[in-house]
């Protein structure tokens, strides 16, 4: 082994053999979804089939929000130049950042800190998460993962927090970020927990670690970004001025799942 | 409508309602794969159960591939300097081209090319492939999607061309990438259909566009390259001398599914 | 030498001494010009220093063309977010392609064919130019160089054309270009050489290679970037609309160099 | 005025007419180097010709310090793979950061910590820096800007400093990191001034933004890169393994510019 010589504890690759954390690639195929894929390589071990189902969940809840979000503009404005998919994707995940998709760590980081104090002060979740409030509305800080620009009761939320269930995973970060709600409530401001709170509840319950946590929102987002890419690549001219907001929904009609 | 208006026909949004091509997407949540949804999100349309089981099996085939491949290099590299998760992803990214990761559109023009031939002659595809696989060797051009640097079988090829078949979509485009592999070996030369040609084949049977090919390549490996940046910042020290092959995986040992 | 060491013949790094191209990078420092230590970078030499001061031009001709270009947009559309300086300036450079920035290796590309035909067949300059002005006509293609969307004259131009003139490099490149400006105005088509057109014709008479071309745009406009990045970051909130061409100029009056 | 018109003071266009802070593009050129319009376009007005040719100086002491530098090797690892220049360029944009290039930024905040301190209580600058210095070693925290992997004395920072004198610019940056580097000696640790720290103190004297310090590094380093990238995809073959350090320089002999 030589001075130069490191590790790594992800993928082992021999001659016809490709090994994710210990599993053989080809055996994985077709027997687990990209969602539970998704999870064996960040955690290092096969999810329970319903913690993969909530998996394939938190990705496909992000996996666009239309073309107003600034990694749909950055994506398609580059696109628009002429850019290759890469490139085009690249600037759509250059703006993922603390305002756009960082809700998430910075939700994880409060549900952190209250479950701690709590730990550390044998205070309840309530108190703890009254405590946070108001030291938040002090700092004139808001509490991320609550509230919306839109959306008023966030669809996506209550979906989550039901497989989470079924899953048998919901632990300390889905009661923090509730008592966080409630707290708010009571201090006169109703706000929906919005979708990235619920997935930094259930990243914290799954023991997720926080420095990824906005991972999820830009591993689910790649396939919006690239949806986004093509279409302006195929459907506009080049070098158009595009309009933040100004645009229409042409696509499929509103539709229901087969039964 | 003003004169900047534009149309997208990806995902609706309305207040407490996000629709991805028509569809809810809090109803899609626990009732598709990731896999599904991103078709559903390229194609417009959702696939059956068993195209959705493929999508998932293509995205899980390439989500990692070690350390050695530039895109994992570059990742590191940025990580190393300190670089914030979602910048380092794109630093990947930008090293999936024409050399890595490019062979799946490389592989979708061939097949393309000679489907199209076969149809515009009349003639058979293993005639069609014969020519082809004359003319290439005569411009001294590899054909991509056929032999790997490391692999003789490549196990992950075997395995997307079973599930194709239970999901009954093999079609014309496994049949030329079989027939331009049965006439390099008629002309001497036997090598294994890789990921990237059997990945191709597929696209071209799903019909999807060629422009976005590489974009599997894209989304499946982001997981990949979150991975790598998550390990090189919580293992290694910034700066150090990323030597590009001399690395040992020490991950967990082999093993296989619980059946 | 082991079998992986490669060699670069850029820049020399021993303790205490940096040498790029073979001097002394102290030595240049306050001797040399950003645009001649630019030059020296790419080109292996140092220029004359009439040479080098009309690389400055080049360089400073391209500093910024406001906030309404792709790549300004795309660096404000990711600043806005809350992307780190380099990431927002990354994101416009992935901007910067065929059809933002790209016309200097397209307009290079068609001067050094019709150069090259020239000398092939013999022909005067008018003639070949009348040539390719009737080709790019009947495929309905336009001649990258020539016109502009908003400038009739572009000022930058005629200033390019005097400092290379006063450098004595005019040569083939901008005669050639002007043989295509006059072939397109005898065919009723008035259109000004584009500061794209004028940079890639002198770029062609100093001898850079074409696959280098849009880079001095690129190197040029990094600069503006960071301008624009730095005001979106000091002066807007986070996560506005940024409209694409709705913007007033508020900064210093017009005013001119003292004498 | 729309609601979503918004304003910008860096360039004016009108139809052939390009301002820059007020300046027309044209008159700059060939009057003005690269190093005063970056001056200009990031401080709003023209420097004097000496302070000019200082940021030249700083801009041509970051050119480029060989392939070692993870932003040489980021942009030759996606140019291996066939990246385009500007896809290639930005992964090396994205390699500089924190603890590459970062210096700058994270020495001009202890220079202005020590600034105001001494303001603030009236110590002298030798006082203020000798408790930093305590305080820095307690936290076992480096000071950037002092000391460097490979220069036992920097040489670019000496004539750095030699321009700012000619300049008339050395203010209290300067001071307070010769203060600095003087506690660190008589705590019994030699350390050179590294190159990063000399631009950190003159851009303190210069009085621009913090913000903005690690961009001089980032403008300075975009044509070096583009000279890596460049030799890499006309001297090398794709998907090479890069080895970090194992190069050799074979490019021109040790010279000195003419007299």
């Amino acid at each position: 082994m030589s001075e130069s010589s490191w590790n790594t504890s992800i993928t082992e690759i021999n001659p016809n053999e490709v090994r994710l954390r210990g599993y053989r690639i080809d055996e994985l195929m077709g027997r687990v979804t990209f969602g539970q894929a998704v999870y064996l390589a960040l955690k290092g071990k096969l999810p329970s089939s319903e913690v993969g189902s909530l998996m394939d969940a938190i990705l496909v809840c992000s996996i666009d929000h239309g073309a107003t979000p600034p990694s749909a503009l950055a994506a398609r404005t580059a696109a628009s130049t002429g850019a290759s998919l890469n490139a085009a994707v690249a600037a759509g995940l250059l703006s993922i950042n603390r305002y756009h998709g960082g809700a998430i760590e910075d939700c994880m980081m409060v549900l952190e800190m209250g479950i701690e104090r709590a730990k550390d002060s044998g205070q309840e979740f309530v108190e703890v998460a009254g405590e946070l409030v108001e030291e938040y509305r002090a700092a004139k800080k808001r509490i991320a993962g609550l509230g919306h620009r839109i959306h008023t009761q966030d669809p996506r939320t209550h979906r989550l927090f039901a497989l989470a269930e079924e899953a048998g995973i919901t632990d300390r970060g889905v009661e923090m970020i509730r008592a966080l709600q409630g707290a708010m409530a009571a201090a006169g401001k109703e706000l929906p927990i919005n979708v990235d709170g619920a997935i930094a509840a259930l990243l914290v319950d799954m023991d997720i670690p926080r420095e990824i946590g906005n991972a999820f929102f830009m591993m689910a987002r790649v396939p919006g970004l690239v949806a986004q890419v093509h279409e302006e690549q195929s459907r506009e001219r080049p070098m158009r001025r595009i309009h933040p907001t100004d645009h229409i929904y042409d696509g499929p009609e509103a539709r229901s799942l087969p039964e």
